[in-house]
């Protein structure tokens, strides 16, 4: 049930199932399986398969034959299983690999490092969209019979749209490194050396869960910017935002990966007594005693534009989280029980872990060269954006932890505000750099030369519907109804 | 652009346009228009009207022509103007009404209400849907071969879905008070009382705003939490969001509202001094001395099941932000520079004050006598988790603003949890309870015998695609390109 292509075009599948052989079970294992016959197409004895039903929005998958599969007494020969790490012998005796198993999740480190990459691609043509229509957009605010104001020119526009265009910048970012760290871990793995594995699958699992739930939801308020007009398809929004939201759920739902997180964090700070040190991007809780009593030194707002101010409270946020978390956790009397009782306040101690590093990936961004004149101001700005809405988002986060104070996170919001409007000015520039064609981004409302309301008019008139000025059922259904009701209001 | 049934069906619109009498423009008034020929439907000389093409979801809007419409030079006659209030005279002279403007608010509260009652209407089913579906649906933590776990007995699934649950019961009750609210109000302007109507303005505006951003999110949020089967057409969940979010931006933009909410408040908290005491929902405003210094008496989870703790803490929370937005604004040389600057922080308090509305209608209904055995101990319970997982959410605003410490926070949280295990037990019976047909929930997740996995395979084969066992297209598209990969395969 949900493999895409199953439901009518493919002829074969991979089948991951249960091997048993004497009655032994040896767990999962792929095997090649023919489901159609290459002469007619039609599906072999013994298999049903079809296609699931339509799906969210109006295009999206609905362009896929998600399938359903159903297999009655089907046999296949032995050699289509895969056999390249285990084998079953012609004499039906199962041998098993002595390959590592960590090998699997070499896989797994890929596709989630390409999903956060896809992610920043999604999230950048919603901001794309949403920034060049609050531009073109125009409500209240004439003076003297003057042109109205520009939406993005509004607070509260800013507030929401201008975090999300600095997390498009983000995901990015983030998603570079994580192509590098595919890279060495594979490297790694080859040499056979798994010692980052745990911390490598911590990372690429809790990126994949946080920057795919930020898109989803960004995409959607995206979409709300940008008025009544996003819900058009021609914005291109709503059919963004449908074919997006899967990847909340597909790979690992979220939940669950965020779940997995905090069993690493866990882990690590079990072992901290230990003498094991935390290495990438859980090192800094190897100073987690030193970050459980910092406090933050911010005095005045723009103390808030200090990396290194930010990236310690950010430290100090997760570890005190994953500590008290730790600490709650010994209070049950089983472990497992406890990880059950806590996983709301183990999910929360992961994304905060998770957020940390995509700050912390930024800021080592922003250390290297950067090529363009005052580009890396701008992208200093974005990161400060991208932190501390950060941090207002999460501010009881941030301040039950006892790093900040409230007062120092009235400071930040307060930084917050200038930023956005130090935003502004390069918010059209921020956005053209991701380089969308108009036929890539598929919008009328985010067009490049702006000229929205004309092209909005003329993709009004190519809907079928328009093809008539008379609709189709006007004589058999609307007449009828109109010529009965003037007959009873001239009674 | 926009309106329902414009695009092709109408054959009048009551055209809302400046009325200019001998070069003096007398603002917006209301005139019916004929468009259409009463005879064979096409448009009238000078009238240009279609469909404005796709929307959101694959059913939702697109069964509804929402329609563009263009006038040129289109003259009608004087009597089509809607003259219940002012009227033009035949001689072409302007009578302007002598009928207060206030009574135009009337029919707005009255369209606001509705989308309050609309949104419990919408949230219930979503939370119906993902409630019953995850009592079905098993998922991992199975013991000796025994069931797996019904996903919502898992803590991170409770922590999602019952504050939803809750929220359903808090709009619905809200709703009611609301409904009583227009009553009185439309007898109060009757009797040309309009002393209430600015608490009741923001009243309605603030709570339109604040529901049905809370249902749209909870419905996506339903559709999560039944994991990939959520984004089948045949879960009922995709097509009931794309039908419901428009309501976050029609009858007024959320976030504009919210704005609106905020200047009611701002006046409020600037009379203070001047003995004009705050009346209805505003009344708290009156204590706000009190309220500013209060701090909350909880030392034991427990103490957060007493609602006048949690009264009291949500309006030291709403209190403590309008007045320091006020405190703010006045560091601004000119007010509306201020309003516009800090018009984030405002909208946050205007949330806080709807949020309160909210918690002390549910108090009140609690504090009523309320028919079944069993009931309101189950109302109680679903109200602390509506409260104090709004508490959760929005923690950094409780603590910032002094009047709970993060202790009590983290104690509230532990309560919380208590409370989940508490809704579990009966968390079918409270959906149960909204009594809605399977036929009107549409939804193959939600059906009330829990037969779920069956009747998705029945409901799959339903669809046009597997009308046929090989697909449309296949001897055109699909056999060319595998004959020719096995011949290619072949060489």
């Amino acid at each position: 049930w949900w493999p895409g292509g199953l439901g009518k075009v493919s002829t074969h599948a991979l089948v991951y199932a249960r091997l048993i052989t004497d009655g032994q079970d040896h767990g999962v294992h792929g095997f090649i399986v023919q489901l159609r016959s290459l002469d007619d197409h039609l599906p072999l004895p013994g298999i049903t398969v079809g296609d699931i039903g339509m799906k969210f929005g109006s295009g999206a998958y609905n362009s896929m034959d998600n399938g359903v599969l159903r297999f009655d007494h089907v046999r296949i020969p032995r050699d289509q299983m895969l056999m390249g790490v285990s084998q079953v012998t012609r004499e039906g005796k199962f041998m098993q690999s002595d390959v590592p198993r960590q090998l699997v999740y070499g896989t797994m480190v890929y596709v989630r490092q390409k999903i956060v990459a896809d992610a920043s691609c999604a999230l950048s043509r919603a901001v794309c969209i949403a920034t060049r229509y609050s531009v073109v957009r125009r409500q209240f605010g004439s003076h003297n019979g003057g042109p109205e104001t520009q939406v993005i020119d509004y607070k509260t526009q800013q507030s929401r749209l201008f975090p999300l265009l600095a997390s498009a910048y983000a995901f990015r970012f983030v998603g570079e490194w994580l192509k590098w760290l595919y890279t060495d871990v594979t490297q790694r793995l080859q040499a056979s050396d798994f010692s980052t594995l745990p911390e490598v699958h911590a990372c690429t699992a809790g990126l994949k869960s946080v920057t795919t739930s930020a898109t989803a939801d960004a995409i959607e308020e995206c979409r709300k910017l940008c008025g009544g007009h996003g819900y058009l398809s021609s914005s291109g929004l709503p059919e963004l935002f449908a074919v997006y939201v899967p990847a909340c759920t597909y790979e690992g739902d979220n939940v669950v990966l965020l779940l997995q997180v905090a069993r690493f964090l866990m882990k690590t700070v079990s072992q901290l007594g230990s003498g094991k040190k935390p290495v990438g991007t859980i090192a800094y809780m190897g100073r987690s005693e030193q970050l459980l009593q910092c406090h933050c030194e911010v005095e005045r707002a723009e103390d808030w534009l200090k990396p290194n101010v930010i990236l310690e409270a950010f430290e100090a946020r997760a570890a005190r989280m994953s500590v008290t978390c730790a600490k709650n956790l010994n209070n049950f009397p089983n472990q497992e029980e406890g990880f059950a009782q806590l996983a709301t306040d183990l999910a929360e101690a992961a994304v905060a872990h998770v957020q940390l590093i995509i700050v912390s990936k930024f800021i080592e961004k922003l250390q290297q060269d950067i090529p363009g004149k005052g580009v890396k101001r701008q992208l200093e700005i974005l990161f400060n954006v991208y932190a501390l809405s950060l941090l207002h988002k999460h501010l009881g986060d941030f301040v039950a932890s006892g790093c900040i104070t409230p007062k120092q996170g009235a400071l930040a919001n307060e930084q917050l505000r200038l930023l956005y409007s130090q935003v502004r000015p390069n918010a059209i520039a921020l956005v053209d750099a991701f380089n969308y064609t108009d036929h890539y981004l598929g919008s009328v409302l985010g067009r490049y030369d702006g000229n929205v309301y004309p092209k909005l008019y003329e993709e009004a008139w190519k809907d079928p519907l328009n093809e008539t000025v008379v609709p189709d059922g006007y004589h058999e259904y609307i007449r009828p109804i109109l010529k009965q009701h003037i007959r009873v209001a001239r009674l």
